[in-house]
């Protein structure tokens, strides 16, 4: 089957291209990370991340100034090991230590505990901020509860723009936590992506649509018939709205899982700007890109984020890496 | 058959949705065009450029700061009417006119040529650049030529810079003809893209490979048993560089066709970049990402651009556009 343009060692000739293309971030292997050059000297605390390859620019491309300090790369949908953790944080710990940004996954989980509690025999403080955004697994028959999707970009941003102003780590838990809290996502597909071996992770006919699509091409609750575009938006939007204690003014991310094209996310924007203006929801800022693929799967996701005036200063907050946009001035 | 995300009226809310997001971009209705709020005061000359949509970023992401000063989008993969090239023109207008940057492509040519007639009747001086760096249609049965594709975002880029330093159209003509010159693409496809009634423009078997696609699925001379990436790497550098004059240096832009992930483009742009090593060409510069798609096809290009050292200081010179890139400062 037809597979992706990557090599046997698909991940690491990346890193080493990315290493090259974007010499603002270092690239440390055995075990592999990568550090920001350009660190802000009023950070108290490194914030790292990190998960499975596969949704650049996603965590490697939020290395940089307002953003992340480290991020650890697993393998193409698969957790990072615990020593590339360790190895980051220790590297990027402040003088009130390393706050870890984790996605909901048990690997992600497993292996970010494992490194903080031996940072922790080391003495370095670690605390973490879990990212649990997608609405379609809250349901799920595992004990895991909500994935970590798109989400994460809001969390790690606010967060990076607060480490900035030299907050400690109990004030960055605290509004890690709420902005994860509040942040939602859902996310639908049109076509899987490629696995490595060639061809289509699933299968749908013409006319449906996974509803509730994982990046990882996790099958959804429902394969529904695909209803026209801006039905598909009200529907997610409204999905997402009922989830918020508070809904009168979201930032809005139009994220690509993939193969979506811009006049389709730019399309898909205008049209949620639209249903959340005839719902009397404010449209507090909105971001519209590909940020978190799940390789090159063709659908889209959407989050809102009922943030608070302080999240919000910190999301509007200058920050400059490889994977995050030029926002107008 | 599943068709992209899009309205039927897919450029136009398209068009709304990017003013919305990117507000330093003036969009105008009636003729559509699209104008940057932050020119450079030296310019002398407003550079306008514009095509078929379905290739964003390009054109109207590349309105800004040492970029254009107009585009001017048709329907997806349709030339703009002549009317909007004019009206473009006639709003960016320097004191020493309008340069046209066109794609080599029939309809582009006559759209912007006619607004051309039209402004010189009006008193304004107007050139082109014309660009055509599609090494796969050299030998193409239409009298047309080489088609123009990535090198577009080069011409545009060092045109930009060019005009920044008040240069005037007879010198950006130059600079911009010598650089359009020294630019040659080529690209290859595993999957067409979809079209706008839905499935794929064309189908290749799983070991195949389109080698010299266009960027509107035009089918390329040939279609090739899919080789290892980095064969397939070394041939395309092997068939641009022989159309250099000089291949001392060479800038390399690694272009997304549209489903092809940050991975896949950077295990590229390293294979390339070590291929050039051991061709013993210099790597001025590289830069990676999908700055010139065809819709959703998977599949890349490879651009290099043997610049003079005139060339490569606009190349590297600042810009501020929603599809320009951070660069390393």
């Amino acid at each position: 089957m037809s597979s992706l343009f990557l090599t046997d060692d698909g991940v690491d000739l990346a890193l080493r291209g990315f290493a090259r293309v974007h010499p603002q971030v270092s690239l440390h292997a055995d075990p592999t990370y990568a550090t920001t050059n350009d660190r802000h000297p009023n950070r108290r605390v490194g914030l790292v991340s990190g998960g499975g390859s596969g949704h650049e620019p996603l965590h490697v491309g939020m290395v940089g100034r307002g953003l992340l300090d480290a991020a650890v790369p697993g393998r193409i949908f698969a957790s990072p090991h615990n020593r590339q953790v360790l190895e980051a944080s220790r590297r990027v710990a402040g003088p009130e230590g390393v706050l870890h940004i984790v996605k909901n996954y048990t690997g992600d989980r497993i292996n970010f505990g494992i490194a903080a509690e031996r940072l922790r025999d080391e003495g370095i403080a670690v605390q973490r901020v879990l990212v649990d955004d997608d609405i379609a697994t809250e349901n799920a028959q595992t004990a895991t509860g909500r994935r970590g999707t798109a989400g994460t970009v809001i969390v790690e941003k606010v967060l990076g723009a607060a480490a900035d102003e030299g907050h400690g780590l109990d004030d960055l838990v605290e509004v890690g936590a709420d902005v994860a809290r509040r942040s939602r996502s859902v996310a639908v597909a049109r076509r899987a992506q490629t696995t490595l071996s060639g061809g289509p992770a699933f299968t749908l006919a013409d006319d449906e649509l996974e509803y509730g699509v994982g990046i990882h091409g996790e099958r959804a609750a429902e394969t529904i018939p695909r209803p026209p575009l801006d039905v598909l938006v009200g529907r997610m939007l409204d999905d997402l709205l009922q989830r918020h204690e508070e809904q009168r003014g979201v930032v809005l991310l139009v994220n690509g899982l993939g193969a979506t094209t811009q006049l389709e996310l730019l399309t898909i924007a205008e049209l949620a700007a639209e249903h959340l203006g005839s719902r009397r929801v404010r449209l507090l800022d909105v971001l519209v890109g590909t940020f978190v693929p799940a390789l090159d799967m063709s659908g889209f996701s959407l989050t809102t984020s009922a943030m608070t005036s302080d999240q919000l200063h910190y999301w509007r907050a200058e920050a400059d890496a490889p994977g995050w946009p030029r926002r107008p001035r």
